[in-house]
């Protein structure tokens, strides 16, 4: 039921680090990559406009657990999962696959905000966020 | 009973993202950069040397939990908290704290490796190891 | 003449690749920790207010130039010159040394610029400014 | 005369900063995307061996000027050019595009070396990288 959807990422030299490997902070950074890339894909940006007021995604939550590293040059499989459109938050998960072998799983909640010159305020989805979410 | 370390990590400009806030994917570094410390103040490197071979720390599982946001120039507390010197593996948690708020939580798992030229090996803790961060 | 100011910079293990030395970009982030750095210094963050409206100060050229790698854990110091307080632009140079030997030498050109709905467009530095920067 | 190859590179979130623009340290990540896409595309890596002995491309020099700003989602052609292929060390351009704007204009020169354990030293280019770089 889960919508998914993939994309490649190559392994860049300044992802690794001097043990050889991808530093780990920068599955977070391809965990968003694939989120967004999500988004373009059913007509939206992540950075977008609601009745005139800037919404933003911040992240309250997220995790990755790591089974085999990655390397320069290799091209890694990131298929995301939408687990659940909640009232206010989006929840996915992320497999990590080298061909068809999984390296990592990552986690991720994050909550639909407005950023205004008050700070972030939490809002419920827009409909019409949640349907193309749902529909993907 | 759990040993505890800190630092104050100053928020860099290039930490921050188009959202005014500090990106997500800097907290696990963060959390790498007073794990190291922690290293350090009792003696030891985590690029370590064990019986002539090479000792690395990789990762098998992290999370970080996110209260509030950090913004550039905030001075963030990283209080480390060793959870468990296990057979191979270390646990640990940090807090973040802006002032005295909590505002993020992490948690580590890594494994004691060797790296060579058939890859790593995940090996007991050197007892040296252990006591320098059980003894902490 | 020139207004001189260091910091201390401890090499960071996300900060190095594969090949065992720090990646080249990071002594832009550097440049830019000891920049601002030196702007508190002085009374000032680079994030500042000007007659209400948010300034900035986006880069026009940099540079540097490498003599030797710094590695892991290596604490390098970070000493910026004022080369130049011009009618929108500053100029400093940032000498990187391993002790007292110079790795590497950076340049920066940036640019006062107000930040507003419209994008960015140069101004003037402002009178108070430029007389902090030329007092350092 | 100069060999040209180019890639497209899409902005992602976690590399605008807080003044909503793409940051300064990123463009030199660039650089080495398509430098290293450009080194596959003539059938090389730049993580190599040469008789025996892993060969690396360390930075000696580099340079980026600015001309306008990049934002979240920009598609930006990243189009290289070999300037010279010299007795050890190598000499190419960027020019960064928003679509048929340039935006910045980078220049590297990195040198041909081996990674041993007594370090790195300079080596004449092998032969065959040579005339790899030199047929493109």
């Amino acid at each position: 039921m889960a919508a998914e959807f993939s994309i490649i990422h190559r392994v860049q030299f300044s992802e690794t680090d001097m043990a050889g490997i991808v530093h780990f902070a920068n599955y977070f950074r391809w965990m968003e990559e694939v989120e967004h890339a999500f988004f373009r894909s059913v007509g939206m940006s992540v950075s977008m406009e609601h009745e005139g007021v800037h919404v933003s995604w911040p992240r309250v939550a997220t995790a990755c657990d790591f089974f085999a590293p990655c390397r320069f040059e290799d091209e890694i499989t990131l298929r995301l999962r939408v687990m659940k459109v909640g009232g206010k938050s989006l929840n996915y998960e992320v497999d990590f696959l080298k061909g068809e072998t999984p390296v990592a799983l990552g986690k991720m909640t994050s909550v639909c905000c407005t950023i205004g010159a008050g700070g972030m305020q939490s809002i419920p989805i827009p409909a019409e966020v949640r349907e193309r979410l749902e529909r993907a």
